[in-house]
């Protein structure tokens, strides 16, 4: 793995993303994720998963940069893997608890939306669904697991405007769950983590199902249905050029 | 057009209803609204509305003792055109800014919550969706975008208590986006405007239709299969005489 | 009845839940209290229903003692009747204010949350859908009335932490309308059942109707897709050393 580095304390297992200084997400990146949690489901000693970025990001979202090189078939290829992703992940068997070390933001913002927990430091660490900003639609997926979270209208808030929240802002509106300190953020994840084993088993399985899969099953539908509506606009002349001049700290 | 006046400013549309002291609406004016809506579509130039009231009511709903002289299946034409029109608005392309400039009431607090955004007046004005009051069901679909806007059961209290709300209570249970006063709501909605304006253009349009289409498909459904036992209801003997001692002031 | 009686003043009726000192609901407490309902509906002077417990709790919830002794066919049919009897209440066509008089857990929290309107006594009372502190999954369909009732994400925390809520913080969430105190929870729900009375009737049925059936729908399927897997984990080995350690008072 040369993206997603692990470490195992009793029960609990800590995924870091570690791409650069901003955990930019590329398609080996992706995949090695998944590969991880696949591992982590087949080992009966793990009940529950905490998932972080090394450095001062959770994630600042895709490699732009990076899928700008890539055929518009490519790009719809990463799509779908990247949706497939976060399904797994929104509906995934064991917790997993989100470490929101610093900004975390567009597909970073997705992959935090698809936990069961968020810990988030206070101070300078931002979230942000941020894809009108650059003028790119949605991960279709993403919208439902931010209805999910927040509410439909807030949802629609918080897309439509592309807004920047602090920690405590998005403990407010409900899409984290614990402000945290950048001294305190493992341990306080690590107490969240250990009430969750504490609860983990089938009726934990059985509870998340029943109040997820109805959301999983849209998400899926709907990441089919607005995928190319999704990469037409990406590809768009107005929305390339404004993807052609963002930049990525590598 | 009688009804609704219409003033632009650079990309800004305002529509003004205009009827009598309390914009009470009747068919015609229902007519010219869709009518102005529809101009502005296809007018490129224009990329934000903003909808308010003349006077000192938004708009009190229907003009009641006008549709007391209707016969049923008039009334049936007429509910299930006003049902397309709120619909129309709570998918249309363009961003619309609710002015709440006074009383939102009924059929005006549809209107009012079919719209993208909502700047309500503080002091004397208030919302209600007062239907249960005078013992009228509600539109269908009105019900559809209530829980849209402000969740399950904050829908359910707002709707079986007809219980008036002040932009402050408004604003607290998510009817009303912002509060603002006689003296700025001009200027807040234009600010508003201005912010939907400078994200607008497909992916605003790809975004909204995301989120709001399940809802306008469930409006469209139930629009139609209870718009019968809705006019049923206003007909009953009982409701009828409550319908007969209500005036509007013009 | 042995286990529900009942009080009429004028158009409100008071059913009160009345077995032991926690009111555990068995097989013919729930028979009891939905023939008690029928009879209600009938009733035409009736229109509105308060539902309490006797004693110092309003339900600790299932006699779980007493459904050991079940065979899993037996124990199979009475989660149907169950789920038939909170889906019942969350339909019911006139109003049921839930009084919660003292703790509302499991079992009595499923009832609670079916209710149109919920006032608890502020100091000792604890809510909580605990099902998952004893390795239990939930009754599918009760899952549903708590999404409907706080949103999806207060839905899941609530159900996967298990936590125990106090009328205050019940409040907060969304659980609960009002908080009262022992001394006036008699008198607060009167109030609230009066106010009912005066809004009940056909538009009331019709609008309660339009809010909930969509919800009810899908509790009826869930609770016929999901019951197996519900009760294979209430007879797995682990649930089941579990649920043998618990003990009613009676």
């Amino acid at each position: 793995m040369d993206f997603v580095s692990k470490s195992t304390e009793g029960p609990v297992v800590t995924l870091t993303l570690n791409r650069g200084k901003v955990n930019a997400i590329n398609e080996a990146l992706a995949e090695e994720l998944r590969k991880s949690l696949e591992d982590i489901l087949s080992d009966s000693g793990i009940k529950s998963v905490i998932l972080k970025g090394q450095g001062s990001f959770f994630s600042f979202g895709l490699d732009i940069p990076e899928f700008l090189n890539y055929s518009k078939q490519d790009f719809n290829r990463f799509v779908g893997k990247f949706a497939d992703l976060y399904t797994y992940i929104f509906t995934y068997p064991k917790p997993v608890i989100a470490a929101l070390n610093g900004h975390t933001v567009a597909g970073g913002f997705m992959l935090a939306t698809a936990c069961d927990y968020r810990v988030m430091v206070a101070d300078k660490a931002r979230m942000s669904l941020n894809e009108i900003t650059f003028g790119s639609s949605l991960f279709p997926g993403s919208a439902e697991m931010l209805r999910y979270l927040v509410g439909d209208r807030m949802a629609e808030i918080i897309a439509l405007t592309g807004d920047m929240y602090s920690a405590e802002q998005a403990k407010e509106i409900g899409l984290v769950d614990l402000v945290s300190s950048e001294e305190s953020l493992t341990q306080d994840c690590m107490t969240v983590a250990v009430g969750f084993v504490s609860r983990f088993g089938p009726a934990y399985q059985s509870i998340k199902n029943l109040l997820r899969s109805d959301t999983a099953a849209i998400m899926r539908d709907k990441d089919k249905r607005y995928r190319a509506e999704m990469i037409d606009i990406w590809y768009s002349e107005d929305t390339w050029a404004r993807l052609k001049m963002i930049k990525i700290r590598n």
